[in-house]
């Protein structure tokens, strides 16, 4: 039975925790910051790993994969690298374990050990652009366009396991372009389709636009990104695309014969994908009965609760549902998408027959996991031949007639995906204001997104950092561009960016 | 440009490492024995996992994920265990790396010293069997049926890069059950499973059965497998499921409240499938004329080669396949399966209109990476309403009229995935021998799955495996079981073994 879900205004990254463990999503392992993803989350994981997937191969995107050890040298080639990324990592130093003698335990064997030191990888690109200078010699190599599913390794001190452990999983591309132009059209591209999936599938509301220059990937000429509001109104930052012009191309020495057959370093660009997209899934669409998912990402549709107290009652509630199922087989769910059009999933029906367990107990734990809907029927219902159906999102219970079941589950099943993108659509938005002086800066930054004016300097973005504790997470692509006056410096500002607090 | 490819009879292992670069499916990296999976073998793999997959969630199994790592502890606690698979791994010692003062470059910090060291995985039942212990209190809780895709990092001394690199990527299940029939049942039954896929998506022929006890798994009661011949006659062991009794409960002390209320043991089995049965795969089947791929495995189904003087010309070439690659987009690939029913695949269709290279040069190419249909089509050809069709495995040519072309399309991929089965099953079969003769056991094992009676001793084994370095590979589920007499050592014989060399 749940606990208390501690409220969102209380404590937020408590109540993640909660739910992390509450929804049986994931636990602590007996490696330090080391976590064991369970079947519920890794199913959400799958879902969307696989939605992604098919965007990247809509979009002549091929995976890969490279080595998980980094020689120690490939780094110290790029010591600015290092600041960027990579102190604290897990460093091999050593081969072989031997028995221990005269103990019954073992011991690392000293005389194992590697001439030089691997670094179990933080991010990849050292070892993969030391393929890329292999692969690439003339354009006609170009546009190399590749993705790595990986588990990565960052040591960092943290303070709270289920947002980023010390190991995660994620996806980074790495693309290879013969021109500037291309390579920033790639960078935009990519920010279009990963909007279009977090707008359509995970029914997130976003700002997307540019980084201001001092808060960009310390390599990139561009940063693209874009920011949804979380339910205590700070930003995640889930999600960042970088157009890296040639300086991935010169810290890795690759060149190519353009076609004017002239020698010329090659145009990146780079981005990630990682597992706290899931907390960002989590964190918008809770409410106080735990978990919300949207059907897109759902590892189950719709769960059947058969009530009856004998084995013959609950066959015979169980068959008279079966003409739905029959009719859910052959059917999908369908997602429109900008990149894939009308993608379809197979609709997922958990039956929940258990013996063991209380009508109650059942319900508590469906709804505090997210599934969309549920099919509760008892014997007595049966003889009005009707169901009763539970939404989810709304709470909302009704009876459907067994003619209409399979209809309207479909029809719900859409009505809750576009229902939850519109509800933090409406949040997000009724939780932005435009402000035009300090004070109402100062104040509204607390629980809104703030469209400001700014100067375009480091000095007044950092005077806001260290007084309000809120950054400029982008220069909205939407809406007016107009000049105005900056409320923190009085002086001129081009256009307006968002001020928000995140994490 | 292909360069030779070693004959089958020169160097089996020779040829399959030409066979990999030359395919471009992988290469080495700058990581010693790590290779870099290219996106071709990744495709080929992606295409495995997906199938796999399916069956597996078909028959009630969950995926989840395990700390990369695990503490060296774990490993002391069973010194059985080290003995049989991790001597040789991956050491962590540290965790961080600093610039080195006065110079550019940087170094393990050696102040950041782990307390414990932590053991890249070589295998997980250590850590997953220690998340197993907190998961199970109950026969309520059993099944329970997880899968874990990974990749682990074994550090032994290697001939062959691409048979088994250091790290690489595998399926691992871990099963726990209530009772020993039932883990017995689930052993079995994934040998169906896997058999199933083995036969009926890659077109391999194999001999399902038993490992004698001296080769079984040293924790496993039984260890099940099947063991299908490669084109040097020797067997690839690809795949083994074993029945773990209470042995690993009781190793990781996992205890369950059975249906009589009494603390029990769990009962467990495990299964592994890893990058080897690309192996297999490319093995079983490749010819003189480099791959040859299953249509149900392979990235791309059918290649089209447009051939024209000018861009108009081409275009006229691929508007005239148009209705046939309409028709190809509305329907299915589809492969008969005793656990999946018909399973169906996307037909997958690459146009090569790359004016950069030449028909010639993109035959050899589309024929070496063994795509199993290629259309060729020349302008003059279109006059006729007809084009070129070519398939991989039998390397004939014919032409067909366009009105005609989806249809002997679909018609041809079936026909195709059988044959590629057919002949690597009348293959297997006319190379197993009834030898009743050392002799003949002798001068048959060479080149031989040799079916010869076996005493049930050891010491039998061990003998012919040092006289003629070939073993017992299975106790065969089929064919007829009579008794016999041992020809190595005229002992009485219960039933046939199949002896044969082995990788």
């Amino acid at each position: 039975m749940a606990t208390k879900l501690t409220s969102r205004a209380d404590d937020y990254a408590q109540r993640y925790n909660d739910l992390v463990k509450q929804a049986d999503l994931a636990e602590n392992s007996s490696v330090r910051w080391c976590m064991v993803i369970k079947p519920y989350w890794y199913a959400i994981w799958e879902n969307i790993k696989d939605v992604l997937d098919a965007m990247f191969k809509a979009t002549w995107h091929q995976n890969a994969y490279f080595p998980l050890f980094i020689p120690k040298s490939f780094f110290s080639k790029e010591a600015n690298h290092v600041e960027w990324f990579a102190k604290e990592c897990a460093v091999v130093t050593h081969y072989r374990l031997k028995n221990w003698e005269n103990w019954e335990g073992i011991v690392v064997d000293p005389e194992a050990k590697l001439e030089e030191e691997l670094i179990v990888r933080p991010t990849s690109e050292t070892i993969i652009w030391d393929s890329y200078r292999n692969w690439i010699t003339s354009h006609r190599d170009l546009p190399l366009l590749i993705n790595q599913r990986a588990n990565v390794v960052r040591w960092e001190m943290r303070t709270r396991l289920f947002l980023r452990s010390a190991e995660f999983q994620w996806q980074e591309w790495h693309t290879a372009h013969a021109t500037a132009e291309e390579a920033d059209e790639e960078a935009r591209k990519m920010l279009e389709v990963y909007s279009d999936f977090v707008k359509n599938f995970m029914g997130i509301y976003h700002y997307k636009g540019e980084k201001p220059e001092h808060e960009k990937f310390a390599w990139a000429v561009k940063t693209y990104t874009f920011e949804p509001m979380m339910q205590d109104f700070k930003a995640l930052q889930a999600w960042t695309s970088h157009n890296l012009w040639q300086n991935f191309a010169k810290a890795f020495d690759v060149k190519f014969t353009n076609k004017n057959n002239e020698l010329e370093y090659v145009y990146a660009t780079s981005w990630w994908v990682s597992t706290r997209l899931i907390w960002g899934l989590i964190m918008a669409h809770s409410d106080d009965n735990w978990l919300v998912l949207p059907p897109a990402l759902a590892p189950i549709h719709l769960v059947i609760v058969p009530i009856a107290k004998t084995e013959e009652d609950k066959q015979e509630v169980l068959n008279a549902l079966q003409p739905c199922l029959d009719t859910l087989k052959q059917r999908k769910l369908t997602i429109d998408s900008k990149f894939l059009g009308a993608y379809q999933i197979p609709y997922k029906v958990k039956i929940d027959d258990d013996n063991q367990k209380t009508p109650g107990w059942k319900f508590n734990e469906w709804e505090l996991k997210g599934v969309p809907l549920r099919i509760a029927v008892w014997k007595r219902d049966l003889e009005k031949w009707e169901v009763e159906l539970f939404r989810r999102d709304t709470m909302e219970k009704k009876f459907v007639k067994l003619e209409n079941l399979s209809e309207e589950i479909e029809k719900l099943l859409k009505e809750i995906q576009e229902n939850i993108y519109l509800k933090h659509s409406e949040f997000t938005k009724a939780h932005t204001y435009k402000a035009d002086s300090y004070d109402e800066l100062k104040e509204k930054v607390e629980k809104w997104f703030v469209l400001a004016h700014w100067d375009w300097t480091k000095e007044t973005a950092m005077k806001v950092q260290d007084e309000l504790k809120a950054t400029i997470r982008c220069l909205p692509f939407d809406g007016e561009i107009q000049e105005g006056i900056d409320p923190v410096s009085w002086k001129k500002s081009a256009r307006r960016v968002i001020y928000a607090k995140s994490y």
